[in-house]
């Protein structure tokens, strides 16, 4: 039963993690279990739909509020099918998996701003769900109510910007040295331990709701840094839509899970506290990462 | 210029990330770079090579002082040729890849204690290279002079007991419910974000050092938990052994990074500290699983 029991005492750590892409298992009713009106609409136009070779799609919540300019383009070259024909051309292991234009050559469509602003923090949102400890990237972490985490207050400045933290799934935009922000049209999902030191040094439009297995068991490339030696090696993507641009019978619905509520905050307590009959010794805290915001299909 | 620029910049991140078992790209000399003394040979009796189908090599540094009951139950199994003909069985999505006996039947041999002591933490050892911030799940981290990653010091009692956290690539054992311990047949390796909740509850006996990705890049199982479905969607384990029970032409030879040095200090302050080109803003801080132990192979 070794097998079996240590599942289930795994299973709390994951059960409804959406990044896995599979199906949770059943969950006792707890304080932290959420009702009906806990869950809501995801908008089409926020869901990203990359098809890859073989009918394997990766579905992306995007997170306009925290970087509208480079969200603009990315739904412009969505729309634009700029994707379309393009490939997932590096693959580096513990950190990301990156996709787009792996010649470099492809014009941007019209519309897209090359060098956007540099998104990288968000004014000072609210903090709906807030964990027990700081962590080393930041003095404070939590939920905005539409369910982001957010990280809030660097150590080096004082200050109380707010930010979207590099979890794993998390989507980010690839760019140039600074000043470059990067368009948009080179992205990558984080498919390995956070690398919160690219928090705000980098734009995240995003995070990867469903499929990410499809990115995060490629192979990985043999070349420095994940790229692929060969261009056979490479994961073609055969269509990136916005739901909106979908017909609807095709559409995927997704509800994310609302943070501001006693439900989410016994989710957080009961993350920072495992129990028995596995657990002997609760932390009292998690790593935000740790915590996977929750969403759900619906049919 | 993207893509060659994110790489560059993504240099910094994971360029000695010994867990990606990929060749690291040239780093330019700083106070950080070790020198020939920094490196110390890893005993043959603390590697264990672990041979999947298709040549798939794997190599575990074994951590005997965190877990001495336990290790030894593994040598045990690995100098009986336990392991030969059994298979990875579970690859759950950024959490864990797991290997062993999927029958939970093949006794063990003889000499390998079924229950070992709780070896979760250790007898507060030397931490000589610190971190500058605390985590949510302990109140220090830094490193062994043997380049261990260590954390030391609970929330909750405000004791100074310190254990090996659960990083990418750390290996740890299956057990059933508290209070077993597990024997060390049934193993796993993390390959997501690093789920420090399992600190303190369960045996962490090594770390993956080379072939991560021949673990980290299986097909994720599509049962619940990532548990395989079937029997021929696992992978099957060819041999694990023991460095010093190969004949001494086979037998690899690897060497880790000393931590008790001034070199390694600057590596930890720049992990901390990112600095231009591509980063505009440094943390200040960094969590241990993202300052990776450095290890090399050695010819």
């Amino acid at each position: 039963m070794l097998t079996a029991l240590l599942s289930l005492a795994l299973l709390g750590t994951t059960a409804v993690e959406p990044a896995t892409g599979q199906s949770a298992a059943p969950v006792p009713q707890t304080a932290a279990t959420p009702i009906a009106a806990d869950w809501r609409p995801i908008p089409d136009d926020d869901l990203l739909v990359m098809t890859l070779s073989g009918d394997r799609r990766v579905v992306i919540r995007l997170a306009p509020a925290a970087a509208p300019v480079h969200v603009a383009n990315i739904r412009t070259l969505a729309r634009t099918h700029w994707w379309d024909r393009t490939s997932v051309y590096r693959v580096h292991d513990n950190y990301v998996a990156q996709w787009g234009d792996a010649t470099e050559t492809k014009p941007l469509p019209a519309g897209v701003v090359a060098n956007p602003p540099a998104e990288y923090g968000m004014s000072a949102p609210e903090v709906a769900a807030q964990l027990t400890r700081a962590d080393p990237y930041s003095r404070q972490t939590g939920f905005t109510a539409d369910g982001w985490p957010v990280a809030r207050g660097s150590w080096l400045d004082k200050g109380t910007e707010a930010w979207l933290p590099h979890c794993y799934g998390m989507v980010g935009v690839g760019r140039d040295m600074a000043p470059s922000t990067g368009s948009g049209a080179e992205l990558y999902a984080v498919i390995g331990h956070g690398p919160r030191h690219l928090d705000r040094n980098i734009a995240l439009v995003g995070r990867v709701i469903e499929g990410i297995e499809h990115l995060s068991a490629l192979p990985r490339g043999t070349g420095d840094l994940g790229f692929y030696k060969t261009e056979g090696e490479r994961t073609p993507i055969l269509s990136v839509r916005l739901a909106s641009d979908m017909p609807a019978a095709q559409r995927p619905h997704f509800d994310y899970r609302a943070t501001d509520n006693p439900r989410f905050a016994a989710y957080v307590h009961e993350r920072e506290n495992r129990q028995p009959p596995f657990f002997t010794v609760p932390a009292g805290g998690a790593d935000v990462c740790n915590v996977p915001p929750q969403v759900r299909r619906r049919s």
